[in-house]
């Protein structure tokens, strides 16, 4: 190191969304750290390390504890048998992770009989109903099929909720902490189903069970089954996860999170829909006249800032990168905008990565803050030309009786001091 | 579950590397499973499973407990003081995960002095040399700058390795095993650069130093430091792991693993290279001359059959679906060709998933065993128009003197068993 140090103070120019070649923009912020402190030699720097290959299967820095699944607590309906352990789910922490892909550590879960944990060398799929030949596939044998590698996010129809209050202190992580994404490897469903000679002449859905305690089973279109479902046995590289449906689970891409069936163990080709327990007495949406909504499996276009959220401080004026995610079930996202006003004005954010259909995708949006308050919100279009609604919008159409499908704008107030809080708009 | 099973013999037809519609992929392969077996309902269908979230970081299914990394111990030169541990190196298993990803906790390992463990809190960037303003990043203010989302594979120059003989009994993950990809999340190393206020007349090369005991460093020439370079600080959508350089990382796209600095701490603008320790006396690749290339970073195209290869057995003559990974360090891969026959016919596999410049992207490819000896190659092009070479091209040119950078093409022979192995063509 040959300099000493000279941090002088320095004007910041941000332009919109975009940083212009040579502007600085940090404006004296490097004053709390002085050159001696940068000089200093840390233990770490003096010292052996830990042993290479000291986990086999690494872990996060311990620094990163707090980094993890938040255990959600549901409020079982009255009736309904309340056991603590098979009722509770698990949200993600998409306040502390980033990106288009969700770590398999933090995946969401939503469990209705607990985890079971599978040998898979005793796991088998039975497909079976209106197919020429019934088959019973190994898990060995399924791996020996022809595969896909597809990004599809996963997100539960109860995700984000509709309720009408939605108090400051509400935040990100149990609003949101229902839904992941993750690169799926396994088997195009219709290429099973043709290797057991679907009759498509009868076949009109197509019913999924799962091997847990609960047998969730859920009903399936067949002009949806034949397109791009797919049985996976791998999540972002290595084996799904138990929470996930080790050794196998269904995807059904875009659609609420129940559908895509954990431990899958059974594909019954049917000319009608089996009116489940979950598909009747749940994941139906009751409307405000009283009838219900049915069969609401696709997840509507959606997006939400990630940062800043409730609980976030900004600690100064200055720049700041309000980040977030986009998703839809119909395909790939074209456009998120960014308003700072409440909806007043909006600027398009830029995508972290070419948008994939039915997959999350990161958005950036460069913010100079000017110290006075703001309203931050994100609206996601899709190629589809389906536009975020407003929350009004929502309940307007479906009232309140039903917690599920809100793909609503989300709103974060900043203060003048920094405090950043829920707010509906 | 209506219907008794009727598991008759099918026939098959596969054509080259296309499913033809209808097409059953396993003649009478299914003979082995009774539909009385698959009528049993196991025990975890009928209890209730592990609490949800038990893990609040989740980790694999314990029947996953072979998928791990493997220590590598590695013979220390002549007079270099040997410490088996920091000398070791953990390979990826890369025959055991798939896809263009690699698992956080399976990414591969090499470290000179251990893994340090790095309070992010006293963690700071010092940016100094031929700058108008020497400047100290802490982690906070380093994650407030404008963030790019990028998948990057980074390779050790030493993997693979140039050995006069290659036994029939090497293994993929022993060969292949120092390589691995992720996406990153970080700044631009050019944005903090300009943020310094480098001077562009006379920067001709930027040093790289890590926090590690063996203080790492590395010259990287200023022209691809101000193109694709970037510091990271999130590995696959969470903080870096310990391993990969929590809490930073420098990004070297396309270049060889050493010079991806871990543990990042000072970056010098300068206009010579450091001529450091690793960029010398190692990291440098003696030819049969006795001459030695210098800053050889680019690592070449390549590509490599992941499966069938040393130690599977094929079960049976049919169908099997040959899949590989390929990379190139100049870019995107345009096309991976297969052979089936030692490299006389080649024919074009399918790529996973668009592929992104200088990050994995798998491949795979349709294949009808015939039960007839078989030798499989795969052979990659990049967008530059670069072609994956053969082992005696390489060591024509070069030698047997340097291990590093053998791109050569890989081939693996099936016999009449069903048995893999590896051979050189």
């Amino acid at each position: 190191m040959r300099k000493n140090f000279s941090l002088e103070r320095r004007s910041f120019f941000v332009k919109s969304s975009k940083l212009a070649a040579g502007s600085l923009l940090f404006s004296g912020t490097f004053s709390n750290l002085s050159a001696k402190e940068s000089l200093t030699v840390p233990t770490w720097s003096k010292s052996l390390g830990r042993p290479t290959g000291e986990n086999l299967y690494g872990l996060p820095s311990p620094f990163e504890e707090d980094v993890i699944k938040e255990i959600r607590l549901i409020n079982a309906p009255k009736g309904y048998v309340s056991n603590s352990i098979a009722l509770t789910s698990a949200n993600s922490p998409i306040s502390k992770i980033r990106g288009n892909s969700t770590p398999n550590g933090l995946f969401f879960e939503r469990n209705h009989s607990g985890v079971p944990v599978i040998d898979p060398s005793e796991h088998k799929l039975l497909i079976h109903g209106l197919v020429k030949n019934n088959i019973v596939l190994s898990m060995d044998k399924i791996k020996r099929f022809p595969s896909i590698e597809k990004s599809y996010f996963v997100e539960c129809s109860g995700n984000t909720g509709i309720s009408k209050k939605s108090p400051p202190e509400k935040r990100l992580d149990d609003m949101y902490g229902l839904m992941s994404c993750a690169t799926w490897i396994g088997v195009k469903l219709s290429v099973l189903l043709e290797e057991a000679g679907i009759d498509l002449e009868k076949a009109k859905y197509i019913i999924a069970e799962g091997a847990d305690g609960a047998t969730m089973a859920r009903s399936i279109p067949i002009s949806r089954v034949m397109d791009d479902c797919m049985v996976a046995y791998m999540q972002n590289g290595e084996a799904i996860r138990p929470e996930q449906g080790y050794p196998l689970k269904l995807i059904v891409p875009g659609c609420e999170g129940n559908i895509n069936i954990k431990w899958l163990r059974r594909l019954e080709v049917t000319d009608t829909p089996l009116f489940a327990r979950d598909e009747v007495s749940k994941y139906s949406d009751l409307l405000a006249n009283g009838k219900a909504r049915q069969a609401t499996l696709v997840m509507d276009v959606k997006s939400v800032i990630t940062f800043p959220t409730t609980g976030d401080t900004l600690p100064e004026k200055g720049f700041y990168e309000i980040r977030g995610l986009a998703w839809s079930g119909r395909g790939k996202i074209s456009k998120v905008d960014v308003s700072l006003d409440g909806g007043h004005n909006w600027t398009t954010a830029e995508l972290g990565s070419d948008a994939l259909s039915k997959a999350f995708v990161s958005f950036t949006f460069t913010w100079n803050w000017d110290g006075k308050p703001a309203v931050l919100l994100s609206r996601a279009m899709d190629e589809k030309g389906e536009v975020q609604p407003f929350f009004k919008q929502i309940t307007k159409a479906r009232g309140f009786h039903s917690e599920s499908h809100n793909n609503a704008i989300q709103a974060w107030a900043v203060s003048t001091n920094g405090e950043v809080h829920n707010v509906r708009v």
